[in-house]
């Protein structure tokens, strides 16, 4: 054994050292230059300071005695200016290659940024033949164009704002959950459940030459919803939530359909009102929305600016026939067309719809028990351009009628251990979904799920 | 449509309002007494406050005028003291029923906590039947026990401690990437890559009835690594991060292994040394460990109380014999066997281990161009009881080594997207993987990883 050692002390020690061993550090002829990120370049107040940034190139102006570049780092929608020499520029410094730069940051001259970096050195890491890469200089590539790169998209802007504004939803969601004591939970994707009771299921096997398909012994599905392991968690805490990955097999290649796609899932005990939970959703949505607004107000501005307004006109165009295809008939289930008829009839504002016709809604829904129209208390947030932006209800907490429900549709055996659940401390308990990628298409403006995940997959398509 | 509409203004506004409707919250009789949860009780400084707290009763005390009950709701390990008038006791009031109770909180006389709820009302909202709920008063079950029965486990203390754990070390590494600038990407569960080349793939197919089972056309596979989706928006961002479940369908029923587990995997640009990779992953560790540690000291203390000393010991004695079963000669990977040698001669810290021989590496792995020994730069983190915890590497970021390796492994056309990627702004990068489960064993000195995942998947299991 010829493999080299390092330590570190254990972990409950508060500093660690490092004993010193054959250091693999190829060395950097420029390591005076502090390494600095173009976004905190962009604010920094400190004209003169020597610093050293990597990114790629986003434009490239010579001229007579300077070279002018923008460079991006990912750290920003906006690119840093840098100045050079004429002498500076080489054949190689293309569009989308990668520099490593080191020189002074200094105050522009220009009002459109308020730093510029000054450049000693420059050195062309990594190559871009400006013929083969599919996107071009100056060019703006429609999301239909870029969406057929999915390794290289993130590298324009538009979809490089959408993965931060993306990363910064997710953290405020996450945050806002923190805040109000709920425990995150990472519900399984590999369950045996079939949540919904609907078909689209993917199934899970070991390849097909195996002599036993049946890795878990029984057939076990990618997960529709992490609820029924929520409402496990809702017999022991307050509040849980899941934010994850959920699957349907749905053969669509609609523009509101993917096979994968993530889902922030809450379930609350103790909770008996409908109220309550629409309470959670309108926070929720509040929260991570301001959120958004303030730390990616930049990246936000891009799809408002360009992408959004010519999109929602052609969708309040088209809601604007009122000839549905689909009946509206009491005990009837809403279509799309019915969604955003009606988000349109409230002023084009997210609306709550309560109160579902009881046999439309699953074995888990609480029956109101109330008549003419009996209901479940369930619960859609409907907004506009998207239509169901969140799904919730209360759920049956009481036994005898849950086990009635179960038994009539002969899942009573299925959902023994679900029966359990309340036998032992049961109690009223709600929750609700919200679809991750419908609530950036809905602050963002955008129409096509395909452009707000990062690796779109659907029906006949699985790209990298 | 007898829907009833609910309004909310656009989420453009900051302030929203609701407009009056059909009210469906069932009147609460005690609607004056503010909701409490059990950890904001405990350390709560107003006594005399009338409060209303829900949870479920982990001790029944009665005596003859009073009734001592302990209430917990999953905010915490320690539990609340509940004193009642003998006369609130009921035959309902069991061990393991759902109680919400209202009442005063007051000092405690006692030394072990600072107050005490003095109950007025208290309803049993859910009952447990005591001779059938699996878990008995005062008794400590052990894990192996409580592990059977899944959907119910989170309401003993020691697995509802590590639930909150999980939730606390989960926001403490997403806080930690997002504080150093990371990107958070929710890189695909379904995969037409093999990421590894290994076998040992989860395959992801519409039911088998279906003419066509090919859903996407391709094969798909359940991700093995987030790695090489975050080596593409390596070309865009400086660094980034995936936390998120991976597959591997290895027939093994070890205490080590699940078919579902989660990992947390980062790639960073411009990164040229090993060195730079094992400090994102010391700062990673501690970072995280010092978050739970102080966030969750009481839960934590739990694990290191009760369940941990007895199992190290066990390691320990287990590692103490060097007679290993497998070769340790230059070329041979390391074993399990191995690792923890490695970790008990270097004083039971944790250690590195770099630049591993370059055919045992899979194509990516940076080649180090060296001799007599060829190695590539990779880097595993090994600690105490658990072996490897981390595994990373620089990547093979020149086009022309890169694609001659993977010619000669007959790959090049397979992943000509990623040789893409150094054709168009190539980055010297790097990255690593970390289990989380084992992440939680390590730091709790637990012993079996089915113990610190909420709904453990493996061989032959797949309960709920």
């Amino acid at each position: 054994m010829s493999l080299t050692l390092q330590r570190i002390p254990a972990f409950s020690s508060a500093l660690f050292c490092r004993c010193s061993s054959k250091s693999f550090q190829r060395h950097c002829s420029r390591i005076s230059s502090k390494k600095v990120r173009v976004s905190d370049a962009l604010s920094s107040e400190e004209t003169g300071a020597n610093v050293r940034i990597q990114g790629w190139v986003r434009s490239v102006r010579p001229q007579k005695d300077n070279l002018f570049l923008h460079l991006n780092d990912g750290s920003s929608l906006q690119p840093l200016q840098v100045v050079a020499s004429s002498h500076l520029n080489t054949r190689d410094l293309t569009f989308g290659c990668a520099v490593d730069i080191t020189g002074t940051l200094e105050k522009s001259p220009s009002k459109r940024q308020n730093v510029e970096l000054h450049a000693q050195h420059i050195k062309v890491v990594g190559e871009c033949n400006p013929v083969d890469f599919p996107f071009k200089i100056k060019e703006r590539h429609s999301l239909e164009y870029v969406r057929q790169f999915p390794h290289l998209r993130c590298r324009t802007n538009a979809f490089s704002s959408l993965l931060r504004i993306r990363s910064e939803a997710t953290a405020a969601i996450q945050s806002f959950f923190r805040d109000n004591g709920y425990v995150q939970i990472h519900t399984p994707v590999i369950t045996s459940n079939d949540c919904e009771g609907a078909g689209e299921l993917f199934q899970v096997e070991v390849g097909s030459n195996d002599p036993n398909p049946h890795f878990f012994s029984v057939p076990a599905y990618l997960t529709v919803s992490g609820q029924l392991h929520l409402e496990v968690m809702a017999g022991a805490f307050s509040a849980a939530y899941t934010f994850g990955p959920t699957f349907r097999a749905e053969n669509s290649q609609s523009r509101r359909h993917l096979a994968e796609f993530y889902m922030v899932e809450a379930e609350i005990a103790f909770t008996e009102s409908l109220e309550d939970l629409m309470k959670v959703m309108e926070d929720l949505f509040k929260a991570a929305t301001e959120h958004v607004l303030s730390s990616c107000a930049e990246d936000v501005e891009l799809f408002h600016k360009y992408t959004a307004p010519g999109r929602r006109a052609i969708d309040i165009l088209k809601s604007s026939s009122q000839n549905f295809t689909f009946s509206t008939e009491w005990g009837c289930d809403l279509q799309t067309e019915h969604e955003k008829f009606l988000v349109k009839h409230c002023g084009n504002v997210p609306v709550f719809v309560i109160n579902y016709p009881y046999e439309l809604k699953p074995f888990y829904a609480r029956d109101n028990q109330d008549q003419p129209n009996h209901t479940a208390a369930a619960v859609d947030l409907l907004v506009p351009g998207v239509g169901e932006l969140c799904g919730g209800s209360l759920r049956e907490e009481r036994l005898e009628l849950l086990s009635q429900r179960l038994a009539q549709a002969g899942l009573a055996d299925t959902y023994a251990w679900y029966l359990q659940l309340r036998e032992f401390g049961s109690v009223p308990h709600g929750g609700f979904g919200m679809g991750f990628e419908r609530y950036l298409l809905c602050i963002l403006g955008l129409h096509n799920i395909k452009d707000v995940i990062p690796f779109a997959r659907f029906s006949h398509s699985c790209l990298l």
